[in-house]
């Protein structure tokens, strides 16, 4: 990286020369889209906005920018949460690389359960087209509408359906990606069963753009579930919702979707703060457990299946009340409650947030001693860990104590943000489960991943990025 | 690895004198079975054979070697098909690394369905301590007595269950592994989201032991299943095959267990060679689907999930005919059937073998084209392709013609090998579905393999192994 140079103005007028007219931008109105995160919190700048049509633009581009040691950022729908397609943040005039125009959906094999994308697909769009070929494409996140699935398996994104589909990674078959000097490595065979060597793709699989830029995949799709079931539960702690969640495996199986769990206190600003959002069950209870499976029995048998499942859980205890959604509309009610948690924790005054997970059968410990420390540091404060269990991902966000200053509580964001971060990896879990490094969080990874895995990461990005033109400053320090 | 030396008696010494007596084996009489492959294929050779009890032994080993530029050959339970673990092969006496020692279950979290284990562990006695446990480990293949995990997780071993729960590399969550220098990279939490940068252990897994030692792994646990349902059908051709799976997918979803096939000349030599082996349907068909699901659904219900399917193929004239297995007995029979044709293949002369794979969709023009292209060459020849249809994963076996002399037939391995690989890849598939590519398939790897793919396993082999001393000559030409 210290050996990149800015863009020279013969190196841009190549680039422009190369893409024709419908193929770049320049200037401060024209780069400002690309250059400036969606909530405000990074502002960049860049020269030069490349727009390449195809695979082998992607590919000029690149080898240009590497024989002329100038910087790429790969970008794609700009929804990141954590400034990984900004370019220009350390003074460093990066050429942004936006996959948006190589938005073709090259192909749906529907005997083969295989969609093959280019890079710059919205994610709905994508979902759309497979569902209309008779098929289903999991991935599932809120800025579906705008996202691209170039950005989800470059930051290998999570999104609501992990715990029955996995990660982005593990519904990638294969992908075409171009390395920082221009050559393609291209496997798109859709292939479910192939030992031939290293399994190269899996490297640029959440490595944010900084070993080459994914281009096009090839990705699994599955069918279309016949029938849902969602049910909103009372437990009494945390570890009714582990035991709980072990059960729910043992009983409904992989028919699981979701296992998410909230407190009672999230339910409260829920209904305190968004008008419409109440409680379907009749009392309020300490936490609150979301369960909704699907699968391809008749809506009749998947009801019953999950109906068995809570009278056992009655029956036994663990569970404290329970209500089944009876109608879409019923299941909508459930959902919004959950999903209306971080709007209304907003609207609850300011609150401080982490993406952390540890072993499921650790978050009632974790969640113990967090909540313990952070009330160390600053009493009052009110803990809100919510999320998917079923992952052992839980965001555990802080609300401000009630009659503290807004700008007085968020001062405290990198000192709680060491206290649950250390925490998390010291029980065994990861500060960063869902929303990855860019560059908000490469610090907190120099300072609490392995030195060896640092070592091995700068090894590999060596090998495949000699001049580090890929995305430099995100993910790694050099 | 053109720097590579002889281990010299100091270094023997050396390595002796770290493990202790227990730790180490050397001369012709107890090496020999650390050099020879099971089915007399391959004989090496080595001056020692080390037996590391430890993580800090294996890493002593690799340190020493390594600073000796002396080749290490890592090796499991030796059940491979590939040559993959055998020494001095090329002359080069390298030592053997046997895992043999470090077995243990170090955990089992029920609640997080997780279990570390130790490399050295065989893969029944690990299935067993998980079934103890009350969990599921699905890994399942014909040698499971003897292989141990480190060796499935090193080949990226497929099995009886990888269209359900995916290969090896699936179900591998976390690794302990030591690197040619010595460095131990661990990352055994059993978290199951963690985006903190490259995930660097999908490059260990299915390397055959060439960028480093697998001494430990955190794997995926599952709830096991509590009703299965086995079904043999008679289809028409393999185009109907597809579309049986196809809907067979829609219907029953993740379900299915197993989705298997063979031809009407598999079924005749199994009948023909194997006393006790009949098929349990009441006439002779093209083609047979072996098809299986399980599930946490009530056995009655699983049965008549199943029974429903068969209906529908029956009255849509998918199907021509089938059974469902009343009993465990009657399972077992079916399952013999499928199990016996290699058996049965073997007594019905000399047999070339095939562990290709394509997508599902391209099945049946891939058993068209190859069944003529190898008549073609030589006629009489008969083809037995049977396998995993789900996986796209066929054993395109091809039985001498029933006039001919065996070795005569076999002479044309080579030759009939260049032919059915060349047309998988063609067609997009792999010539190496789940068998690794060791000694044996070397050369097919360089000649079949995309050279910007071998230059990029190239640049990563010598990125972590620069000295060349893991597993030389395997997987990768130098």
């Amino acid at each position: 990286m210290k050996n990149l140079k800015p863009a020279t103005e013969a190196l841009i007028g190549s680039l422009q020369e190369l893409l024709g007219p419908q193929g770049w931008v320049s200037g401060t109105a024209d780069t400002g889209p690309y250059v400036s995160e969606w909530r405000g919190l990074y502002t960049g700048s860049t020269p030069l906005v490349v727009k390449p049509a195809n695979t082998l633009e992607v590919s000029s581009v690149l080898a240009l920018c590497n024989e002329h040691c100038v910087g790429v950022v790969p970008q794609g729908g700009h929804t990141g949460l954590a400034g990984g397609a900004i370019p220009g943040l350390e003074d460093k005039a990066e050429i942004v690389l936006s996959l948006e125009r190589m938005n073709t959906i090259r192909s749906i094999d529907a005997d083969n359960f295989t969609v093959t994308v280019e890079a710059g697909c919205v994610l709905a769009n994508l979902q759309q087209a497979v569902t209309d070929a008779g098929r289903f494409f999991p991935l599932s996140l809120a800025s579906e509408g705008s996202c691209q699935i170039g950005g989800n398996i470059s930051t290998n994104a999570g999104g609501t359906a992990v715990l029955r589909y996995g990660n982005t990674r593990d519904l990638v078959l294969g992908l075409e990606v171009v390395l920082s000097d221009g050559r393609v490595l291209s496997n798109l065979n859709g292939v479910r069963k192939d030992n031939t060597g290293y399994d190269l793709k899996q490297l640029f699989v959440g490595a944010e753009g900084t070993l080459g830029v994914v281009t096009a995949a090839t990705l699994k799709l599955f069918p279309a579930p016949r029938g849902t079931a969602t049910a909103l539960l009372a437990v009494a702690d945390p570890g009714a919702i582990v035991r709980l969640f072990s059960g729910a495996r043992d009983a409904l199986g992989d028919e699981i979707l979701a296992f998410e769990t909230f407190p009672h206190i999230a339910m409260e600003m829920v209904e305190e703060h968004l008008p419409g959002h109440r409680s379907p069950l009749d009392a309020a209870y300490p936490w609150y457990v979301l369960i909704e499976t699907a699968g391809q029995l008749s809506q009749a048998l998947i009801d019953q299946h999950m109906l068995s499942f809570l009278e056992a859980g009655i029956e036994s205890g663990l569970l404290t009340d329970g209500v089944l959604a009876q109608s879409e509309a019923q299941r909508a009610e459930i959902w919004k409650l959950r999903h209306g948690i971080s709007e209304a924790q907003k609207l609850a005054g300011a609150s401080i947030k982490h993406d952390v997970s540890v072993p499921v059968s650790v978050i009632p410990d974790f969640i113990a001693r967090a909540s313990d420390a952070v009330a160390q540091r600053l009493p009052g404060i009110r803990p809100v860990p919510f999320g998917h269990v079923g992952d052992g991902n839980i965001h555990f966000n802080l609300s401000q104590p009630e009659a503290m200053e807004s700008g007085e509580f968020l001062d405290l964001w990198e000192e709680m943000n060491d206290l649950v971060h250390s925490l998390a990896v010291e029980m065994g879990g990861s500060f960063s489960a869902e929303h990855g490094i860019g560059y908000l969080k490469r610090d907190e990874m120099q300072r609490l991943s392995d030195p060896v895995d640092l070592d091995l990461m700068r090894a590999i990005k060596h090998a495949l990025d000699p001049q580090g033109i890929m995305n430099p400053g995100k993910l790694l320090l050099p």
